[in-house]
């Protein structure tokens, strides 16, 4: 098993995608790991590491001169940088020389490198990015999370039955139970994109829970939560600005007082705690589902744990065969 | 000025409404408030009281022996419950007795009833619900919350025109920016309705900073976020889910070591002030915007403190003729 990884993406530099690429082929024996980006750079980058042979032997380097930035319109950099790490890795996976790419650049970019060279799966109109989300229970998978902000009922459907199987082989849950998010438990509740789809979701065999609210997303009681893309990410940066502004505003409030500071360091290991439990970085990368391959995209601001844990859904997701699963939970929806 | 207060909305019961009450006519003398319900049960609950008349001579009682509960569908309750606090409330706004309703009660019974007792302001296709939202720095007022669901573009350049009057008037800002949610700050992303309303609102004469993201809602650089109901009412309830299971775990890790235990009590005062910082009852109620009159809903969970904000958040748009702003706003975006 081979997985291609886009050594140049991500905001926080390359020396952290090889720390999480060594991480990995330290924790798990059953795959190698190549890696996508300047050849000179890479080998000048690894000569540092001092590798053993154990770990040299199965970390490769395939040349890609060029780089796809953050804000580049994916389609047109998709067109233009025919060399770059993402789509040179798509061909080693179009090519048999790879499994699965794995990139913390341009997610927009990658999704189209990955429809470009590898296409959609039979049956599948929208490929979409799914995502693993921390609960106060499980953690839920949402899809889509911002590649088809305009959806048909069908595709939510899809996004459904997709998320369904991944979760159901990744995580090992028998029937994920399936929601779709809107703004009332009851059936007529919604928009009439959510209405239309709840009715073809209740005609599935898949454990349909109906309607789900935007407070039981991190309840833990939900498997699978299906919406358009513009919603899911709007749902997953209102997510994490939030976060991010109340951990400002109770440190501000704890820097008041010399009580409240003696306080945070008797309470530190809690909140570390806390973070992690609450960290992307621990629920690994957001499969791009729907493609005729594996693709999985992290968050830009990826830290070495959070490449090491994308490079172990993938491999979870080639060893599982969630492909083949989609496939046949397709089959029986049309048939 | 006279509000009308809905004392059995809520579900926390008219107790803590009645206080609310009590609170805000302590607070401001320049209004007198009616509380909506059956007579004899209010009489008894204020009997308790043993108010002095300078209280007890601005506080009155109008009759509504009905209740529309929080899960009635509110176009039917509205019609079935001609007695119900909400439809008396906004027939004594209809007929001169009052300048406001406040409710804590169905919210979207409440913009049922306001737009068949008064109608829409005209120029208004589709009123709906603002809230403000603490931030890091100073509040935003998002537009709509959930009264409309499916929205052209033109409804959210209204939502726009409306909010930004509000929030001008009620807050004192001088020339509200007024940014609009989507998935990418550039102007060409988003969904169809977003690129839409985009170029709709750029021709404007509103402060119109373009698109925000999700992550910039909680930052304060935003005076209004203008959104489409499902998306607005998604984004409120994953924000309050997210609160609370972060809470719930960070309480649990807590709960785990002495040492933390320990920490916490030196750290619980600085935790208050930051709850309250954040709290919904600290912001008042939310304006439904677009209906010819003031009522204000108030979240279903208020608090005394709560109910006495919503009760001044209506005196304040009241005395600033937030309306007659609005239809000189529309007047000139019609010219």
């Amino acid at each position: 098993m081979r997985i291609a990884l886009d050594a140049m993406g991500g905001d926080r530099g390359s020396g952290l995608i090889i720390q999480g690429a060594l991480s990995a082929l330290r924790n798990n024996t059953d795959f190698e790991i190549i890696l996508l980006g300047p050849e000179d750079f890479l080998e000048s980058q690894l000569s540092e590491q001092a590798l053993d042979s154990s770990l040299s032997d199965r970390l490769h380097i395939e040349h890609a001169p060029e780089t796809i930035r953050m804000h580049e319109s994916p389609v047109e950099a998709v067109r233009r940088k025919k060399d770059s790490t993402i789509m040179v890795g798509f061909d080693l996976v179009r090519n048999g020389h790879a499994d699965a790419v794995v990139s913390a650049g341009n997610s927009g970019a990658t999704m189209a490198s990955a429809v470009r060279k590898l296409g959609r799966l039979k049956g599948i109109s929208r490929p979409g990015i799914a995502s693993m989300f921390p609960t106060l229970k499980n953690p839920v998978m949402i899809m889509d999370l911002g590649a088809n902000v305009d959806c048909r009922p069908q595709h939510l459907v899809q996004f459904a039955i997709m998320a369904s199987s991944c979760t159901g082989k990744v995580l090992g849950i028998p029937k994920p139970r399936v929601g779709l998010l809107s703004i009332g438990e009851e059936a007529g509740k919604g928009n009439s994109l959510v209405k239309e789809a709840h009715d073809l979701l209740s005609n599935t065999s898949l454990n349909f829970i109906g309607n789900v609210e935007g407070r039981d997303v991190y309840q833990g009681d939900i498997d699978v939560i299906v919406c358009d893309g513009f919603v899911g990410n709007i749902s997953l940066k209102v997510s994490e600005g939030l976060a991010e502004a109340a951990m400002k505003m109770l440190k501000s409030e704890i820097e008041k007082s010399f009580r409240a500071k003696l306080g945070y360091l008797l309470i530190r290991k809690a909140f570390a705690n806390f973070r992690k439990r609450v960290d992307y970085a621990e629920y690994g990368g957001a499969p791009l589902l729907g493609i005729n391959g594996v693709g999985i995209v992290s968050h830009g601001k990826s830290n070495a744990t959070a490449i090491k844990n994308a490079i172990e859904v993938a491999s979870v997701m080639i060893r599982n065969r969630v492909n083949s699963e989609i496939l046949e939970a397709l089959e029986d929806y049309a048939s």
